[in-house]
C-alpha cells in the first residue's frame, strides 16, 4: 500500500470532478457584517458575504460580545475540562435552562456543537433503546445520518416530509418495539419546511419518539424565536427538540432539550457529551444573551424575513432561477459543479459577491447550486449590487434563466 | 414500550451502583485560578479546584486573553458558517499553520474539539483506505474508539504500551492491506507514557501509518511544547499527530497534524469536519496565542512538572496511595465508586478542594481513583492544605493507605 500516492489519487479525482474545495480565507468585521476582507487574493480585499449563516447578524450584536468580553474578563479563555470533570460553569447551567424554556421543556443540555448533539444524541437513542429502530426523514443532514449509523440501530429511510410513507413504514413495524422519528424543521439547502403536526400525529399512532432538528430556525422562527414548532404551537409535541448556537445565535455549540429523564439519560451514556472539553464560558455567556434578546425582540427577525421575501422577488423578477422556498433561505439552481464553482468565482471576483458554491456531497449532482441567505444588515443598496452581479454572470456564463 | 419509565430505570440503575454523576457548578475566575466559586452549595463557595486540564493555567494568561479580546472586538462572536461556506477566518488558517509547524509537519487542521479530531479522522481513515485495519491501544480514549467504530474497519486491540504484542498482530495480517496503529502518548488516567519509538518501529517494519494523540502532551513536553514525541525527537515518525487546544493551551478545539495530501484528504471528506460550524476566530485566534506563547516559553512546563514532583512526593510521603505515574498527572486509587464519591464529598465541603471521583467507565471497574492535576498557580500553602485534607479524608473514611 502506498499511503501517499492513494491519497494524492484521490485529491486529483476530486479535483477532476470539480469537487474539491477551496475555502475563502474571510477576516469578519464585527459591525460591519456583511461585510468582510478576504486574505487570499494577492491584496486583502473587501467583500460582502452572502452565504453566512449568521442569519441575523447576532455574532455582532452589541448585547451578546458584552456578554462575551464580561464572562472573558470574568472566567477566562476555556472550560478546562469536561462537564463532569471541572467543566461545568455556571454559564453552561443558565444557558441550559434558558434553552428548556425556549423550548417550553423541563431540561436542555449542551453539546459543543450542533453536529455533535445530533451525532451523540441520536447514536445513543439508537443504540442504548433495546432493538430500537429509527425512521430519518430523507433530507436529514449528514450529522443525523452519523449518530443514527453509529448507533447501529436500525433504519429506515421515509421520503423527504412525506407522513404518509411514514405511516406506511411504521405500520410494518412491531409495536412494541422502540422507535425514534428523526427529521427537520427547515431544510437549509432548499429551504422547505416539514409538515411538524402531520409527523407528529403519524408517530404518536406509532408510540414513536420524535427528534426535531431545529438548527436552521432557532431565533429565526416563533413569537419567542423556539424555531417553527414554536411559530406553530407544536413544541409539546416532539420528545426532543434539538438546535444549534452558531447559526442565528451567532456563536457556537449546540442542544437538545426534552424531559428531565430523557436529558438525563442522553447525559449520562452520550460518549459524545462525556468525553469532550465544555463549551467555554463565554461562549455559553454569549449564547444566552443571544438566546434571552431573541426570546423578546421581534425585529431581527422582521428584517430577515422582510429582506428574504425582497431578495426572493428581484431575483425573480430578473430572471434568475430562485428554488420554491418557503423559508428564508434563497437557493439559486445552477445544477452543475463547475458552473456552479465558475458563478460563484466571477462574483466574487467582478463584484466583490461572496457566496460559496453548494456541490455534491452537500446537494444530490445535478442540483449544485448557490445559496443565499439574506440578513436584516444586507442594505438595499447591497440587494441591488447583487440582482446586478446575478444577472451579469448568468448571461456571461450562458446559465439557464427561470423557467 | 414505556420510553419514560425506560430512561427512569436506567438512571435509578446507575443512581444505585454510584455511577450517577452530579456536575459540580463553578464559576472559574481568571486571575484567581486554580481558586474558583461553587454555585451548587446554599451559598456561593470559594474552592480550590484540583482536577481542572488547563494544566498550565492558560486559560488566564494575559496573552491569550488579550488575543481573543481584540479578535472578538474585531470579528464578533462566531464564525458563521461551516469552514467551506463563509466559516473560515484567517485566524483558522494561520492557527493550522502554527500548529503544522510546532509538530514539523507539512500542514494541519483544525477541528471543533480533540474529541471530533479523532472521531473524525480515525473514522475517515478506517473507512475511506480500502479493507483498513485499526491497531488500537487498548487504553485508547473514547473518542479514537468511537472513531475506530463508527468507520467499521476491522480492528485489533494490543496490550497497552506493548509493542510486542502489537507486532505480533501485525505480522498475522496481509502485508498489502492498508493499516494504521493509534495510541496516545500520556495516557491521562494512569499518567503512562507510550514506548513511541518502539511503536514507530514496529509500525514502519509493517508499513502502518501511525496516529498518535498527544492530547495531554501538548504544550507540556518537548522544548516547543510539542508533545512527547517532540520531548524524544520523534515527530518525524508519527503520519498524524493529532492534539488538542482545550487542555494546556486552555481554549477550546482539536487538531491533526501530517502530510499536506493526507490532510487535505482529511479535510475532504471527514464528515464531523465538514458538516459543522467552525470555531470562533477569536478562540483560534486564542489558541494560536497560546501555542505560540508556548513554544518560547518554558517557565510554565518548568514549574509544572516541579509541582506535580512535589505533590508526587509529599502524597506519597504521608501514606497516601499515588499510584506510578510518568507524567505530570497524579492518581490516587481509591478503588470503589462510592468510597470514590465520598472522598471526594468530603474533600469539597470540609476542605474546600475540589476533585473529580472518577468513576467506571471512565476508568475499569476497582481502580476508581482521584485524579490530580497541579498546576503552576497552586502554591506550597495550596500543596501542604491537600496533603492534610487527604490525611483526614483518608482516616476518616477508613481508606487503603500506599502499600
Ligand atoms: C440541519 C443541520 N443540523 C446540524 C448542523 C450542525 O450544527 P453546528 O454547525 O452547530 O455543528 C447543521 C449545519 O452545520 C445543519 O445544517
Ligand atoms: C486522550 C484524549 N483524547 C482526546 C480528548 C478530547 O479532547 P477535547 O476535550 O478537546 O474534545 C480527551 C479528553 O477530553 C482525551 O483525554
Amino acid at each position: 500500500m502506498d499511503y501517499a500516492q492513494f491519497f494524492r489519487d484521490k485529491l486529483n479525482a476530486l479535483k477532476a470532478e470539480g469537487r474539491y474545495r477551496i475555502f475563502a480565507d474571510l477576516e469578519r468585521c464585527a459591525g460591519e457584517f456583511p461585510r468582510a476582507l478576504r486574505h487570499d487574493s494577492d491584496e486583502v480585499a473587501d467583500v460582502t458575504v452572502w452565504c453566512s449563516n449568521d442569519y441575523l447578524g447576532m455574532g455582532q450584536h452589541p448585547v451578546v460580545l458584552d456578554a462575551m468580553r464580561e464572562a472573558l474578563n470574568r472566567s477566562g479563555a476555556g472550560a478546562g475540562g469536561t462537564r463532569n470533570i471541572s467543566g461545568t460553569n455556571h454559564h453552561h447551567v443558565l444557558l441550559e435552562r434558558e434553552l428548556a424554556d425556549l423550548h417550553g421543556k423541563d431540561a436542555g443540555l449542551l453539546f459543543t456543537s450542533g453536529y455533535v448533539s445530533n451525532m451523540a444524541t441520536l447514536s445513543t437513542l439508537g443504540s442504548r433503546l433495546p432493538n430500537c429502530i429509527v425512521f430519518s426523514d430523507a433530507g436529514n443532514h449528514a450529522s443525523m445520518i452519523e449518530g443514527i449509523r453509529h448507533s447501529r440501530a436500525d433504519k429506515q429511510i421515509f421520503r423527504h416530509n412525506d407522513p404518509e410513507d411514514l405511516a406506511r413504514r411504521l405500520a410494518q413495524e412491531d409495536p412494541d418495539r422502540p422507535k425514534v422519528v428523526a427529521f427537520e424543521s427547515v431544510y437549509s439547502m432548499d429551504g422547505d419546511v416539514a409538515p411538524i403536526d402531520e409527523i407528529c400525529d403519524v408517530a404518536e399512532r406509532y408510540n414513536a419518539l420524535t427528534y426535531l432538528d431545529e438548527v436552521h430556525a432557532v431565533g429565526l422562527y416563533g413569537p419567542n424565536g423556539g424555531g417553527i414548532a414554536d411559530r406553530e404551537g407544536l413544541m409539546h409535541r416532539l420528545d426532543i427538540i434539538e438546535g444549534t448556537l452558531a447559526k442565528a445565535f451567532g456563536c457556537m455549540g449546540g442542544y437538545i432539550t426534552g424531559s428531565s429523564d430523557l436529558v438525563d439519560f442522553v447525559r449520562s451514556h452520550a460518549s459524545g457529551f462525556i468525553f469532550t472539553t465544555a463549551l467555554p464560558p463565554h461562549v455559553a455567556a454569549g449564547a444566552l444573551a443571544s438566546v434571552r434578546h431573541l426570546k423578546h425582540s421581534d425585529a431581527e427577525r422582521q428584517a430577515l424575513h422582510e429582506r428574504s421575501a425582497t431578495v426572493k422577488a428581484r431575483l425573480t423578477a430578473a430572471g434568475i432561477p430562485v428554488a420554491p422556498s418557503y423559508s428564508h433561505i434563497v437557493p439559486v439552481l445552477v445544477g452543475d459543479p463547475e458552473a456552479c464553482n465558475e458563478a460563484s468565482w466571477s462574483l466574487l471576483r467582478r463584484h466583490g459577491i461572496y457566496v460559496q458554491p453548494i456541490n455534491y456531497p452537500t446537494v444530490p449532482k445535478g442540483s449544485e447550486r448557490l445559496r443565499f441567505t439574506p440578513n436584516p444588515h444586507h442594505t438595499d443598496a447591497d440587494v441591488d449590487r447583487l440582482v446586478n452581479a446575478l444577472t451579469d454572470v448568468w448571461q456571461d456564463l450562458g446559465l439557464r434563466a427561470a423557467a
